[in-house]
């Protein structure tokens, strides 16, 4: 990708999160990244397009810095709950990605010609977390009867919901995270032994079925 | 409330359905409620007030349409299930109000006047989902190691991000319910019997300890 491209995309992200999709004109972008109005037509051909490539740039960042310590072949689930954790950090870069991921997503509700990019950032997404969820079976760290597409798709919706509701204010980072962290002691027991568990954490307790 | 009051608030749920927060104003408000701006201002004073009032209303009016038929004395359990599952129909009124409803959160991160509103509508609706587990785990339908805040704090926020995903094209509904309806599984575990469950859904498993 072109440095001037990179620095689009970057300003636009910013710009984005720092005022919403709606608040975003072309004019004040190539003031942002200091280029012309024209590069930036030249480079994404139309507002949906820079929207679109927008969305990719962003979900880009976000596997960069969601990348965990832990290797993902000798620890799967540990390098999930990482990643998935990594998503709600007080750091500059994560918020911005975050406030402008949930904004783009918010947007689409209205805007369909976003949905289509936004659908297949979100399948890789889900498709990685439920890749690790299996490595994690086959290594004996997840029970096997647990549904890995469920459950990652239930675990990367819960991190969007719990980042929206830490940007609007509506709960803290440190509640966010400690939600976060039980709901994959929930969605994630290890393989079923009989005796008791020492100190289980909320929600790690055996279920019975339902309907 | 006056007629006229419900009448602006149904017209302002609409539009923001429609367009957005940011594709409403003043004047196509007056003209999509049929009143004139003056009224608009006397009733709410401002942009902001309006907007308040909007969520209020909106979250109003969710307890209206979530309210399930099982009553939550007789079956706190299933009564919080239906409720969460209620705020995923394929319903004008409902897909409305839960694109008001995500809009409005979407605005709080760039608007910080919606915010104490917002999370006051949030906190009554968790505590209104705690305090039906609190009832079950009395009723021994869900296990009382169950810490219902934690539970009731990432259902509801579970709820917000389904319908995200579902209005915005990334999910469809009948998955949406789907996944919804293992949430409660794994998060609501029936009071912990030795023996193996009969039929168990996804996730519902005996968790041991992690981290």
């Amino acid at each position: 990708m072109s440095d001037r491209r990179t620095l689009i995309l970057q300003a636009a992200t910013r710009v984005i999160a720092r005022r919403g999709v709606r608040g975003l004109r072309v004019e004040e972008l190539a003031a942002e990244a200091k280029v012309s109005t024209a590069l930036i037509y030249y480079h994404f051909g139309d507002r949906a397009g820079l929207m679109r490539r927008t969305l990719e740039f962003i979900s880009e960042r976000a596997e960069r810095y969601t990348e965990p310590s832990v290797s993902p072949r000798s620890d799967p689930r540990a390098h999930l709950e990482q990643m998935l954790l990594l998503e709600l950090q007080d750091a500059p870069t994560v918020k911005e990605n975050s406030a402008a991921w949930g904004e783009l997503r918010a947007t689409a509700v209205f805007e369909p010609e976003l949905r289509e990019q936004l659908r297949y950032s979100t399948y890789e997404w889900v498709e990685y977390a439920a890749g690790l969820i299996r490595r994690a079976q086959e290594a004996g760290t997840v029970d096997e009867d647990v549904i890995a597409a469920d459950s990652a798709e239930r675990l990367t919706t819960l991190v969007e919901g719990l980042s929206e509701r830490w940007l609007s204010g509506s709960t803290s980072l440190d509640r966010a995270r400690e939600l976060l962290r039980g709901a994959v002691a929930s969605e994630l027991p290890l393989p079923g032994r009989p005796g008791p568990a020492p100190a289980p954490a909320a929600g790690d307790r055996r279920a019975g079925a339902q309907d």
